[in-house]
């Protein structure tokens, strides 16, 4: 009986807020389990953290400060890919951004960076619109049952964005390169990065320094895509290889 | 300079209006080329007819019944995977609908049947549901440089949706799966058929249905994906397969 009750989506703990055994849900996640879900003291939950913790609760109470949780089972890293995928997309209009974010948070992204391109036409975003999409980004993840909530940032440049990556394995959506399968795999144990051009394409200038980068050139396939289309392409075929990668391995 | 004014995306031409070396856009593609791209006599552009043919042309006339073009090039299969893609996505809410059939089309799906299963909780679409659809599905076809419009379907039942196909590679998106690349590849020359279930998934009667349908359960990775991410997650794995394939074959 008690499983009947249990919430089928984790509710989002602010990792502040977990301390020992106990965790408090801030007021709108309070508000959502005890009105929506009709949860007593006793009934079971389940919370995630966004940097890798979720968390097996039994309500413990309700107070001015938002439900109280005692922690009976916690897991680390659940439902993460083994390693880290940067994305690097060019800024694009926000209807699309939106949805980089959302099926990128769901379909494992560990860092979005809207780069205001030479072709974007526009500065990089403020920090009320990457608030905004941090807000998609934690619903997506509570959603999907991951576990880490995806960076979000706007870097002013690809050199810029660029300047901040490690010696990452690192592949760029270009129609003139080879599909994924057949480049010499590598090692995918280390971190991803994936560049994804704006509309319009990257420049001269912007391609120059990817090639520079070490960037490989992966073909998504003989027509166009669009760039959050392009995107979404380029993380679920690394997302398939980690998981094939990782079978393999057990 | 002809170059400079060709529009860059493809006009939408009725197979019906294409008769020997001479083309005639309708009305809304007519006005579209003249008023927003310019187009005088002489100007050229591009035409695809959605079922595998894509046209250049240039503008000869523009009258009464639209902008007729006189073909100069014509290419078969223009921006098609090598093998048909049918999708059977188990029908969801239009907002999500009209992704997968945004993406799904831009990525290359052959067909796409939105069937009402038994947690779908809803009839099938009606006519002017689909007739909405295959306007998107147009749309995405003429910007991703397809040849081909996916045909929509809403099938009443599985069992109906998979009655009508035949021998084909066979893949259903499913947890309890195994990554694509670690299947025994099989011939992926055959059509190819993917089962997505509706949010809440398929039942354990449609269960049954696939698994005598000779489905291979494929794992999209470590966490829940929603209905339309898997959809369009399984599409791109296929797609790059599909395409890694072909490239080893030249």
């Amino acid at each position: 009986m008690r499983d009947a009750r249990h919430p089928d989506t984790p509710f989002w703990v602010e990792p502040a807020n977990v301390s020992g055994d106990r965790l408090n849900l801030d007021s709108v996640e309070s508000h959502h389990l005890v009105r929506v879900h009709r949860a007593a003291p006793g009934s079971t939950f389940d919370a995630v953290d966004g940097i890798g913790g979720t968390y097996r609760c039994v309500l413990e109470s309700i107070g001015e400060s938002g439900a109280v949780g005692r922690i009976v089972e916690r897991w680390q890293g659940s439902g993460e890919l083994a390693v880290p995928i940067t994305m690097l997309v060019g800024l694009l209009d926000s209807g699309p951004a939106e949805l980089v974010v959302e099926f990128g948070s769901a379909l494992g992204a560990t860092a979005i960076d809207f780069v205001a391109c030479a072709r974007s036409g526009r500065p990089p975003l403020a920090e009320s619109r990457l608030d905004r999409l941090t807000r998609i980004a934690r619903s997506a993840i509570k959603q999907s049952r991951r576990s880490r909530l995806p960076a979000l940032r706007s870097s002013g440049s690809l050199a810029h964005a660029l300047s901040g990556l490690g010696g990452e394995r690192r592949l760029l959506a270009d129609p003139g390169g080879v599909p994924f399968m057949t480049v010499p795999r590598g090692r995918l144990e280390c971190p991803v990065v994936l560049a994804v051009g704006p509309p319009g394409g990257f420049d001269d200038g912007e391609l120059a320094c990817l090639r520079e980068g070490e960037f490989d050139c992966i073909s998504l396939g003989p027509n166009r895509l669009a760039t959050e289309t392009a995107a979404l392409a380029l993380l679920v075929i690394i997302r398939n290889a980690l998981c094939s990668n990782n079978l393999r391995a057990i």
